[in-house]
């Protein structure tokens, strides 16, 4: 029963997001799809990271099995055939143990968040970065993201609907880079809470708004309440980059 | 009678192209239109670059006359709320003096052409880019591109439709760069042929797939037969960057 690994690229704008659900299409359910179109076998796909409906990827990671064995490339030249008119790309196909498990084994998760800061509206960038109008101070914002770097309780910064036990994670890496108008975050954990990454991009352009203060980071972590961090940052902006294992 | 230069942004996905016509939604006759809403006038919009539909731009000129004076944000406020259902975007607007014109007093145009040379299909870069599948040969790509520096007739390099008189053109830079699966080619000259600079990417993929030789392009060039030129490249992929004046 051999196991295959998936590195997955996808725009995320026409999805319910990853995971399967009544109301609309999902990416997951896509592939399935894909999958028992291209090997005529029912199977489950499971992927490293559960994106919200909006966020795009360019580097999920995802693994199934089936019972007949493909070549790789047979696998991602079929499934990219059957995906054909949805904006899912299988990037990569590998046959790996059967006990690979791209959540359970997935070691570091890295996603980027992408700002436009500028006046004028997005047009290229329609669906793909969170534009900000007012200035944003990127040196404040690159002063408050080391508060980011750490283990700490993350309860101040998880969606209301996340129903993990504990709200402890540790962030190994929170960046700050700006190009122009562009504003690049990339954060990378080993796993996050839900909106994790959302909430605390909201809460640093609220830093670079110059609303709060750089050092005010360490106190609202320290404060475990969601209402004093900022707002969930857009979908749209947030890319799942790469899972390590 | 003040004049108005205008930097524009837009995804040309949705357009017939730059310039009004009977069959579809202009660029032009967008931005016409909003000036129209915000200032009660009827004005003709002039633009440097008559891009193609589906052609896109991040930094196209255009100028335009009208009898009221307005604040220069004013006017890019303005239009970028009139234009708001629309993906055109005004950067910037600048009060210019009455002799300006955008068409006739560029200097240089800049070009940028993006493909994305991978296997599997394009998600986020769907119509931002060419996906060309067979792995190219950067060098000879890059070997190839010198050749099309210079002062030359260009006869091979313009579509059937091209209404020029002359087909010498000087072109001051043709350069490809790659990272990863990303290959840019920037262009820049005083002036192009009506689809110039798809038709010089067309050729130089077939360098990068090794069909034609590098020194060929001297040949095609000397030739001036647009049959002895390569295809010319999609629309999507390209990007009039910037108009010097």
């Amino acid at each position: 029963m051999p196991t295959y690994k998936l590195t997955i690229e996808y725009e995320g704008s026409n999805f319910v997001g990853w995971q399967k659900q009544e109301n609309g299409i999902s990416i997951q359910s896509s592939i399935e799809e894909s999958i028992c179109n291209l090997t005529k076998e029912n199977t489950n796909v499971f992927g490293a990271g559960r994106t919200d409906s909006g966020v795009h990827a360019k580097g999920q990671v995802a693994h199934f099995n089936i019972k007949k064995k493909f070549s790789n490339s047979t696998i991602r030249d079929g499934l990219n055939q059957y995906l054909r008119p949805k904006t899912i790309s299988i990037l990569k196909v590998e046959s790996v143990n059967k006990d690979f498990h791209s959540r359970f084994n997935a070691k570091l998760r890295h996603y980027e968040y992408k700002i436009i800061n500028r006046r004028s509206p997005l047009t290229l960038n329609k669906n793909y970065a969170w534009i900000v109008y007012k200035k944003l101070n990127i040196n404040k914002m690159k002063q408050a993201a080391k508060y980011f770097i750490g283990k700490n309780d993350y309860n101040a910064f998880r969606s209301i609907n996340c129903q993990s036990s504990s709200s402890i994670k540790t962030i190994k890496n929170f960046k700050v880079d700006s190009k122009g108008e562009e504003i690049l975050i990339n954060v990378s954990a080993k796993s996050f809470l839900h909106s994790q990454v959302r909430i605390m991009v909201g809460t640093i352009v609220e830093v670079g708004k110059e609303k709060i203060e750089p050092l005010k980071i360490k106190e609202i972590i320290k404060n475990k309440k969601r209402k004093q961090a900022g707002p969930t940052a857009p979908a749209h902006g947030l890319y799942l980059l790469k899972v390590d294992y």
